[in-house]
């Protein structure tokens, strides 16, 4: 697209520049810190996967002069626009106009639009009252497309003009996900503006910090020059992403290279793609019939509530117990009165008793307990706020490990419960690994 | 500041032209959604309180030229810009290098950052070693000042030229936002740029639309007519704003007015300012000296997180069974066996019957139970996905209600939890009138 300048562009493999995309969320709720932006982090990771970075996001609140400004300055540099909100029924929503007012185009009446929410509203049991609010959702582009909406009122719109793609999506993250799944992705991809399957391999690790994993990798990765890396770390866990930026490597052999990057981790490695840590340890105590069951102190039920996130979790997950007093340790964990008087409540032996202590009230194959002090207040001495034992009831035996971290409440709440799923995942996975190679032990 | 173009400004009571609020947001995580924006969440969210609503939020990749060019597009628009990230000891930290040069200032170095963060890494036992990255955070612009940093190394930096202000914070939230609240928001508030109390009185409710709150609240408003209103839903509630945008009504009267709508409303009424429910049911029961167990099925350890994640919880909550198979129901919340296999795990008696089992297991004086089908799977006739029934076990009896929620498992599991809470909060609010007013009843 001949018109994005050199310095705004990168180039990708044919030496084409690759496509400038922009996103434009629009919302005063947004930028009053009401609502968190999930369209950015949602449509970034979307468009990530398929090759694409976005250049910029920008958030604007929804005043029709503010919009025709900034779609005005955005529609000059980028090759695909995408928005979000501001296409509703509340009196706010100027979006439509202001863009084709930039655009030089006129807004149309859809009969078919209004007869699609027409028959939403009967769908529901409501009559839908023609009010020009309502109305208002029924305009498009002169010159464009409509997107349906199979779960809301306002349709998206897609304008292709000037050699440049405008996509307008409702703000609702239940219509425009679907939206932009099932249609936005393929007529771009259609377009040659996005790769059409994963344009990476991800590897995901546990344990290893960034600098280190990068040494750990480079012998393999310079055998491959022109691959491209990128390292991305959260919460504890480090992704590395494999590609080929100029194209000369087959996805095949993306995946050889990650596949030597994993048996060279061993337990570090989490898995390949976008599973998260309890997916794999769920995967892995469902492949072997095993239950789970855990107890958790400082945590407060951080720990049960990651693992009852995941579909299907009452097929391994046992229950789980929130013992914010050494009664509750006492009366559903078995942990005996003279062990918490001894060693006190946060303590590794208060730790394996309370693993094996809810594995054994629950008939579970696994015990995971957390006892520590998240902070602000508590802990002195040895076990300053940030100390946390993790516990782990396995079939092979009973272990603690303690752990220190800095940070408010909260922060350290899960960072704990990370750790402990991730001393769970390396245990389950060994199972695995016996169950698969008996004769090997 | 009259570089500020009159069409992107807003207009206080004053007649003066609103200062205009950049915020720049830098980081390829945030573009390829691996790390969610919570930087304009939370400092979106801070202005606002203080009468400041962001004009823009611009997210960019830390490219040095990307960065120049943003820069300089904003800083010809924008009263005061906050960047966030780019300063650390990484390599493509970039950011002061291409702000100094839209600038047209010098970096230089300051020993005085440089002690300051060996003295931090010394704290923790560690050296710091004077590399090239280490010592470029130790680098200020030549008219600029420096805003220590007390949770980490990358101190901040404060410009003032042309007329405006640039604040440059770190990226970790937690260097980011003790910086911001300790130093920018006071520097701030000194050149007249934000308020230097709450601009408004925010009144929070719970159980009622934000059409028919508005409905409810009008014949008070009317009484004043030139007072500004916001109202914002979220989660099942709706803040209301009261402001006062010409200046013409002092703060009590705002108070006034506000308290007026909290009698009208009643039990809907949940607090003034910014608190969650959680505190205000933590508050009311830490008065009466009593104290809550909770025990959760589909919600997984949700409902006691919630409660977990307040300080001090350990005052008043006692603990949480996460009971997901029936036999720990009986087991942990002595649920009767007949009652399980009569009505199922998923009906108004079991409900009952874990609130109970759990306070009284605990001896607490309050229990709060979920159970229903969270989805996607389980649920059929008349109770199906997104049924939920909540018990309470109060000192004045036990109750339970039925809920039903559309969306998927963790909006469910959110919005159940919600609802208890908020169940749970009209029954300490009734017990701490009941207490204040004994002779009433």
């Amino acid at each position: 697209m001949a018109h994005t300048a050199p310095n705004e562009s990168a180039r990708n493999h044919a030496g084409k520049s690759s496509p400038r995309y922009e996103l434009l969320t629009l919302g005063d709720e947004l930028l009053l810190g009401l609502t968190a932006n999930s369209h950015l982090t949602w449509i970034g990771s979307e468009l990530g996967r398929r090759g694409v970075q976005l250049a910029r996001n920008v958030t604007i609140d929804d005043k029709a002069e503010v919009i025709a400004a900034q779609f005005r300055e955005s529609w000059g540099k980028a090759d695909i626009i995408i928005t979000t909100g501001g296409l509703g029924p509340t009196c706010d929503d100027n979006t439509r106009e202001a863009v084709a007012q930039v655009l030089g185009q006129k807004l149309v009446f859809d009969p078919a639009i209004e007869q699609a929410i027409a028959d939403r509203f009967a769908k529901f049991g409501r009559k839908m009252v023609p009010t020009a609010n309502n109305r208002k959702q029924a305009f498009k582009f002169e010159r464009g497309e409509v997107l349906p909406n199979a779960n809301g009122t306002a349709p998206g719109l897609w304008v292709e003009q000037d050699g440049r793609v405008l996509v307008m999506l409702p703000g609702p993250p239940n219509e425009l996900r679907p939206m932009f799944t099932e249609q936005v992705l393929p007529r771009l991809a259609a377009r040659g503006l996005l790769t059409t399957g994963e344009a990476y391999v991800q590897i995901r690790t546990a344990g290893v910090g960034e600098s280190l994993l990068e040494t750990r990798f480079q012998p393999i990765f310079d055998r491959y020059p022109d691959l491209g890396i990128a390292y991305c770390a959260h919460l504890g866990q480090v992704d590395c992403r494999i590609s080929s930026p100029d194209g000369r490597y087959e996805m095949d052999v993306l995946q050889n290279v990650a596949q030597e990057c994993a048996t060279l981790l061993g337990e570090d490695f989490v898995c390949f793609g976008h599973a998260n840590m309890v997916k794999v340890v769920a995967d892995r105590l469902r492949e072997q019939g095993r239950t789970l069951a855990v107890a958790e102190a400082c945590t407060g039920g951080l720990l049960a509530n990651s693992f009852t996130d995941t579909c299907g979790a009452s097929k391994f997950f046992q229950g789980g117990v929130v013992s914010y007093s050494n009664e509750s340790k006492m009366l559903f964990l078995d942990c005996p009165e003279c062990l918490l008087s001894q060693h006190g409540a946060v303590s590794p032996e208060c730790a394996v008793a309370m693993a094996s202590g809810v594995a054994e009230q629950l008939g579970a194959d696994y015990g995971l307990s957390i006892t520590g002090f998240a902070g602000p207040t508590g802990g002195a001495g040895e076990n300053p706020v940030g100390t946390i034992y993790i516990g782990l009831h396995a079939p092979g035996g009973d272990w603690t490990k303690k752990l220190t971290y800095p940070g408010p409440r909260c922060a350290v709440k899960e960072r704990a419960v990370t750790a402990a799923i991730d001393w769970l995942r390396r245990e389950v996975v060994k199972e695995s690994q016996k169950a698969a190679a008996p004769l090997a032990n």
